[in-house]
Order: C-alpha cells, then sequence, then structure tokens
C-alpha cells in the first residue's frame, strides 16, 4: 500500500508499488497548491549555491519578523519548525498531556506524537450524518477526560473547519487546545476563522501553521507555531539546533510576501472546488463539502468496491490517491483527494470512470 | 559575543555585533570544508526547482542505500539526520543514560541533549600538558559514575582523536560509548581510526557522523547515525517524520560519491595546516597539534590579551573567530580557528599580527 510509513505522497513506494518511475506519478494523495510553488523559489534555489556553504540563522530572526508583521503578532510568540510535524511533537513534548482528545477521523500525527510522549488518547467521534462536522455536545460529553484538545482547523481529512461553539466551548473549559491550520490559507475566509491572533496571547491556545501546502514546499520543510512567549521558550529550549534549513528560511521570508500568488490559488480553488465535487457526484460518489484543496468521498455501499481497489488499479494508470480507511473512524469505502489543475482533474475523472465501470457489480451508477 | 546562540557561524549576530553586511565576513569561527560544496551541490540547486513540491522520502532510502555501500555497513545500522545534531539529542533521548561523561572542553550540544533529557554530567578534564589529549587514566578514574560516554574522534574544540587505549577501555568496560566523527573525514587515515563498521554491530558503540563540514552544506542540514539496528528502530520511532528534507536527501545521495573532491580536500589540508601552524607560531601563539580543519591555540601570558579582545578586533576588521573560552574547561587565551584557503589565511595572519601588536602589553613577540 502507498501509505507504507503512515503518508499518501510517498513517490518511492510508489515506485515500488506500482512499478513505474516515480516521475511518472500524478499524485493526488499529498495536499499540495498545483500552483506553487511561487516562481520567487526557483529563483532562490539558482541563486543559493553558495549560501548554504553557511549555517542557517539559529534562531529564524527574518522569517520570524515577517510572518509577526503579517499576521500582526508579537515576534516571542511565534516559533519556526522543520515543518509542521517537529511542533506537533515539540508542543505535545513541552505540554505532557496525559490525556488528548482527538476528533475521528483526523492526521495521524497527533496520535504519533501523543504516543511518543506516552500519553493517552480519548476519541471524539465525527459522524457521517453531520458531514463530520464536529459537534460541542461530543466534546463535551469527554470534556472530563481531556487534558488537551488537539483539532485540525480545518480538519484532514474531512475538509471541515471547527464550529465557533466548539473553539468557545473549549477556551471557556480550562483545557490547552492546539489547533492544526496546516489548511487555513486555502479558506476562503482564513482571517475570520483563524485563531492565530488570539493564541499568541492566550496561554492556553496554540496555533499550528504548516507553511509547505500553500506554497508547495513539502521537500524544503516548513511550519510554525504560535502560543503564548512562556510556551514558546519551553519548545524553543527543547528544539534541536538548526532544526530549520537556510533554504526554509529564506523560501519561507519570500513567499510570505507572495500576495499575488495568494490571490491565484483562492481564485482558482473557488471555480475548481464546486466543478470537482460536481462531477464526483455525478460518478456516483458521496463527497463530503469541503472548505479547503482537497475532497473526502465515499463509494457508495451499492458499488460493492473498496477504496483498496480503488488506490490499485489508479495506480497501475499513474494516479495516487488516499486511502481514507487508514484514518481512524472511517471505513473502506472512504477516499481522499487533492484538488488539482482542471487537466489533470479531468484526467483523474476518466480513470476514476473506469475503474468504477470495471469494478462495480452493478457497472457503477454511470451504466444505471 | 558572537556565540550568542551557542555556536560559531552565527553571521546574522555577527552583523549585529560588528556592523557588517553578513556577506562581508571571513568565517573562521564555523569549520567548513574551503573547497566545497562540490558542484554537483550546483546541479542540484538548479535542477531541483519543481522536485521540491513531494515531500521528501519520510525513510530516506537512496542516500542510506548509498552510505551502506560505502562504508559497508547493513542499511539497518543507519538512520539519517537533520543534521548530527537531531541525531545526538536522539541517541540521548533513546538511551537516557542517569550521567553522562563528557571530556572537557567539548562540543556543547552534547551537555545540551544531556540537560534536554534531564540526565547528569561527569566532567573528564583534557590537559594543555598532554596536548589535550584524553588521557585513559582520567577516563578510569571516573568509569564508576558514569553511564554513558559521549565523546568528540577527532574532539572539538581541540582536533584530537582518542587514543586508541581509551577507546579499547571503554568497550571493555560495558558503558555505553557515542563517538561524535562529525570531522572525522578530514583526518588523513580516517578509515583506520573511524569506528563506523565496529558501531554497526556493537550494541553499546554507537557513532554519529555531520556531512555537513567535509562537504560544506550546513546551511541544508545532514548527518547520520551509525548504531545497533535494535537501537536505530528505537530512534526511527521518536525521529520527527519528514525530518530530513528533500534537497539534503539528494545533496547527501551525491556527494558520498564525490571521490575527487575527497582527495583534493586531503591533498589541499595536508599542505596548508602545517604551514599556517607554523606561521601562528611565528606570531608566537601556542598552537595544539590537530588531525583536522581546525586549529585551537592560546595567547601566551605574557601577551596579556584574550580571545574576547581577538574576536572584537578582528570581528570589525571582517574576520570571525571562535571564542574558545566558551568551551568548558578553556581559559579567556583560547581561540579556535577553520584552516581555509591560503589567500583567506593570509589575511587571517595580518589581521591577527595587527591585533597582537596594537593589544600587547609588550608590543608582541614579533617586535621582540
Amino acid at each position: 500500500m502507498l501509505e507504507r510509513y503512515g503518508h499518501g505522497g510517498d513517490l518511492w513506494t510508489a515506485e515500488e508499488a506500482f512499478g513505474r518511475p516515480k516521475e511518472q506519478f500524478l499524485d493526488y494523495s499529498s495536499n499540495m497548491n498545483p500552483l506553487g510553488p511561487p516562481e520567487v523559489v526557483k529563483q532562490i534555489l539558482q541563486e543559493s549555491w553558495r549560501d548554504i556553504v553557511k549555517y542557517p540563522d539559529p534562531v529564524v530572526r527574518e522569517l520570524t519578523q515577517k510572518l509577526a508583521a503579517k499576521y500582526d503578532i508579537d515576534p516571542a510568540s511565534i516559533l519556526v519548525g522543520n515543518g509542521a510535524a517537529e511542533l506537533i511533537d515539540l508542543i505535545v513534548r513541552v505540554l505532557q498531556p496525559a490525556t488528548t482528545g482527538l476528533a475521528r477521523p483526523s492526521f495521524s500525527e497527533y496520535e504519533e506524537a501523543v504516543h511518543k510522549s506516552g500519553g493517552g488518547i480519548v476519541n471524539i467521534p465525527l459522524f457521517a450524518q453531520h458531514q463530520f462536522e464536529l459537534q460541542w455536545s461530543d466534546v463535551e460529553a469527554r470534556l472530563a477526560d481531556v487534558d488537551l484538545f488537539f483539532l485540525g482547523h480545518p480538519n484532514n481529512p474531512t475538509g471541515k473547519l471547527l464550529p465557533s461553539q466548539v473553539i468557545q466551548g473549549l477556551l471557556q473549559s480550562n483545557r490547552h487546545l492546539v489547533l492544526d491550520e496546516a489548511f487555513m490559507d486555502f479558506v476562503p475566509k482564513e482571517r475570520e476563522h483563524s485563531m492565530l491572533q488570539l493564541a499568541s496571547r492566550t496561554p492556553k491556545l496554540t496555533v499550528i501553521r504548516s507553511m509547505t501546502k500553500f506554497y508547495s514546499i513539502p521537500g524544503i520543510r516548513l511550519g510554525f507555531i504560535v502560543a503564548h512567549p512562556d510556551l514558546i521558550a519551553r519548545m524553543c529550549q527543547l528544539q534541536v539546533q538548526w532544526s530549520v534549513n537556510y533554504l526554509a528560511q529564506r523560501m519561507g521570508s519570500a513567499v510570505v510576501e507572495e500576495e499575488v500568488f495568494e490571490q491565484s490559488t483562492k481564485a482558482w480553488l473557488r471555480v475548481e472546488k464546486p466543478w470537482l465535487i460536481e462531477q464526483l457526484r455525478q460518478l456516483g460518489l458521496e463527497v463530503v463539502p469541503s472548505e479547503v484543496n482537497f475532497l473526502l468521498f465515499s463509494f457508495p455501499e451499492a458499488f460493492q468496491i473498496t477504496v483498496k481497489d480503488a488506490q490499485r488499479y489508479m495506480g497501475h494508470q499513474g494516479i495516487l490517491i488516499r486511502d481514507a480507511s487508514l484514518f481512524e473512524g472511517l471505513d473502506d469505502r472512504y477516499c481522499r483527494i487533492a484538488i488539482r489543475l482542471r487537466a489533470d482533474n479531468e484526467r483523474l475523472l476518466l480513470v476514476l470512470r473506469q475503474f468504477i465501470e470495471q469494478f462495480t457489480k452493478n457497472g457503477g451508477v454511470t451504466r444505471a
């Protein structure tokens, strides 16, 4: 399976599993912005050949300042990391919660970090009948058992924002709340929904941001966390020296100023998302409405096909999709795909249609 | 001071402290190979613009295989890290020694890692009268108090290899021995001295290698650790997902095959090191013989000058040197410098001579 090491986007495993060179795959299994990376990234790579003979800035001064300016936050409330993954690990190691509440399904790195630190997990189910939106009543029912809530905002793989009732309820609950806003930049009204500013001055609220999805630079690793300065200082002490490489710092400093890229991305997604959802529905698939650049869908029970069949079939055709049944809380009919550019999306739909026609017992809804 | 964040090579702090743009410093405070990076690194940066839209290989397959082949080691005994700093942190977190024995002076990250994991430190002094070579009698005297020994081989900032009596003694002592071979590639008879192969099959011996000094790519972060496969598996579990970025993996895979670069480096150092040592001695400085690409020296007591004076004077002239008095076990007369190419070294000597002439009470030995 593609997710042998826990995640999508693993082209090395794809090459082994599907017998094609890794350059030849169309990757719908990781959620990168198809407009990226911005041109400035190319320029930096070409100019930086002599600069990598120097150590990175150990305290990431330039990028921290630029993030502080962009989001209007005190720099002392910001820590840049070697990808959001490092920051997920650091915040859990610093807070050492006895129990962590996780929505199910959600990103598996939260659970990994909790296991590493020796804590317990409390599952808070998301339900298909609520379109996987977290319900305050389900949170409240488990409040007494939980020290820390680690929640995606929006959540991966469902693409749903947290309802403000849940955020407000948790802020008043005196539990620590860590929000993973890895995909928040893709949300149309990002500034209204993001909790970055509040996190910079609230001891029990922390927000993690990835910079690799929106700017399509996962290869270089970059993320940041916003928390109360005391918490930032404690994470700093645990962070490994020079953890954030020079190119990541330099690219980060450049891309945060790419406003045209930002607008183009939002403009593309405004058109492409509803179109792709509609096309998938025409194939008979059950699509969860999403706030971001990826979609969770399921094959209807009547099809009698599993996502593993789909992943295998499509992998051999050179298209990688994410087996979402590997997320706790989803069964083997669930699949997650990124939203890409139109020509790619058309190819995805074509191969998906072929798969459905060949594998469903009744030939699929398209022949119905 | 330059080492505000614990190390040399911090050009951002240099810019703040000495009021020059960071591009204008000649950096003798970090120990990079002046022949690097190899040309292939430039090529990779120029070709990789589209590749960083992909996640790095989560288990670093290609580079691990190449290291295994180069050093004739089982790949299961190798873990690649986000710089040696990450691996120093991981091995201490996995082993959790109650007490760690450190030679003084030595690289400060060992102590940092021990403090983070809550362990205690046992100091094993190095003495100037032994040219800072670790003596087995000094190790043996503290053996009963120490669970793990963390030693530089060769040691930083002294440039001395461990005597084989010390290594053999510790291997027989049933204590865990971690050797930091960050600078081993610079040692003339590297293969004779390196403990890499033995570490791959010895449960109580671990070796850490940096790839950033020899190949001059500290900006990108890259190192590896060789240990018994059981220990590698435990470190893997703690390592953050995608910790080693794509460019580091790709550059590492390319530079390990650069044999001509390797030979040129050794040829350059064979000539330049004795020459520079001789020149420094002609200035009246007390130079410790070194196996590697950096030198520890001290200002004679008669000069009545400190390394802080020297760092300030030279920093304003655009030359950065390492204040070695910040290493526990050295006083304020000690300085560490990298060995660079001849023209740079001549400039270093010129400014150092000016400093000595202006600051020593008797005008320095050069006027004597």
